[in-house]
């Protein structure tokens, strides 16, 4: 069994669920890629699982280095509670990605999983080598202190098809980006087996009250992003309805070294509109020398 | 002479300044890279000639396609007087390409030859495959009604050596990106023989009664841009002090199909900073298919 796991290459649709013990917690992961170099651990979503990744995403950034995706505390086959914090989540990741046993990692982190993302890089910065955040925000960002109206409104309707709830949170009503939504959903549906149970209700009330108490107004608000020296790309549509786009801007102008990246016509979910663009600009990214350490040689 | 120059594959350096005649005007050029494709043409900024282009990125970019500097009317070794309006220069440019037999070109602005690039593809849409728009702006774009603070200050001073002054127009203040400043200075002086004469004193005055007249106040500033449906990629230094970074962010969000990149620590010269990574990125997105072109077979 352990002789075919280290020849087997696993995929998105393939990896197996597996399970490691930190914290009292139970964590549920999967892991899969090109094992060199440094792995990319995935932060996700308001109310997703890890089933809710796009395959062209993990796949595609797999080609080149070991991925990997887990399921925070409380959330779907993870024990443990959901907290009512940002930097709790944070903790639970930590101790996630150490009882895996990582010295250091990538960490790409999703809106609500981009907050968890730079509050791991502010509280436990030697795990983290490079940062990617997606569709996220800073503390205190624009529209940040409660959900917007559009968010509220998306996820308040009822749809036909519960899937189709991610075509309103991901891309714009623009035929284009609605085309390439139905896709995303054809593929985060293709793993058939072993997938991971939906989240509990308990779930959303837990991390509304994390990101409202990360996005109410303070002093300074963006005086903590000067601490995280990690190289950073800052990706978004320039239409996002959930976390406006004015938020990545911010991130960018106040992170110390961070790449921003717009991409057209699309929402919150633009790595899922143009997914080949994404892996791309983050496979450079995250393969690319760091230019100011390379200055200093 | 024909035979041996179509075996030879010219270099920034080795390219030979070649002229061509149009509107009762001659126009000083070069090609060089490799003849398939859509060819790229180079448009410059404020008192720069073609030699003024950084080498790395030129050369970089003709690895896949043609690239085609020139001196537009009243630079350096092209007859005419400069302009004083952005619309006259675009036009000029237009009639340079039409008389180098070119039906269609992906153009690259920087700066003021950003401006004369949007103008181009709204004046001549038919000659305009795709648009790079570096350290540029809009109309009524901020700031940009006269030259900043800070480009008054730039360009009124002396320097010991006259290259300097890119020193302080294109890099910021840090060790990082005055050491990369300095690294561009060298290869902007590689090419030997054979360079462009400096341009002459009347230059600067026309060029900046053309930019004020571009960026003067006005209703609906950035409504033209609507018209300009070419794939556009925008990128800019997260710090730019000469057209201010905010333009670049206007362009994006204003311009129906445009990519935006900001680089971190860099001002106006963002793309000399880091010339493999704005190679790479420039690349791809000439390279790419467009999305929604391809969304609809």
């Amino acid at each position: 069994m352990t002789e075919s796991k280290t020849v087997t290459i696993h995929t998105h649709q393939t990896a197996p669920t597996q399970f490691v013990e930190a914290k009292g917690l139970r964590f549920a992961y999967r892991r899969f890629g090109k094992s060199s170099g440094v792995p990319l651990v995935f932060n996700m979503h308001f109310t997703g699982t890890m089933d809710h990744w796009d395959p062209a995403v993990t796949d595609g950034l797999a080609r080149d280095r070991e991925v990997i995706l887990f399921d925070n505390a409380g959330i779907s086959s993870s024990s443990g509670e959901v907290p009512n914090s940002i930097e709790e989540m944070a903790a639970n990741a930590a101790a996630f990605i150490r009882a895996v046993g990582l010295p250091q990692v990538d960490v790409l982190g999703f809106s609500l999983g981009g907050l968890v993302a730079q509050e791991l890089a502010v509280a436990a910065p030697e795990l983290v080598r490079r940062l990617i955040l997606l569709g996220t925000g800073p503390r205190s960002g624009e529209g940040m202190a409660s959900l917007t109206p559009e968010a509220q409104k998306i996820f308040g309707a009822r749809y036909a098809e519960p899937d189709h709830l991610w075509l309103k949170v991901f891309f714009t009503p623009s035929e284009f980006s609605q085309a390439a939504g139905r896709a995303y959903l054809k593929r985060f549906r293709l793993r058939v087996d072993d997938r991971e149970p939906d989240v509990s209700d308990k779930v959303a009330a837990a991390q509304v009250e994390a990101l409202t108490k990360w996005g109410a107004p303070r002093e300074n608000p963006f005086e903590y992003l000067k601490a995280i020296a990690q190289p950073t790309l800052v990706v978004n549509g320039d239409r996002d309805v959930i976390i406006c786009s004015m938020n990545s801007w911010i991130l960018q102008q106040h992170l110390p070294n961070a790449q921003l990246i717009l991409y057209p016509d699309a929402n919150h979910g633009s790595q899922y509109q143009y997914p080949e663009r994404f892996v791309r600009h983050a496979s450079l990214f995250l393969s690319e020398e760091d230019a100011r350490a390379s200055a200093r040689h």
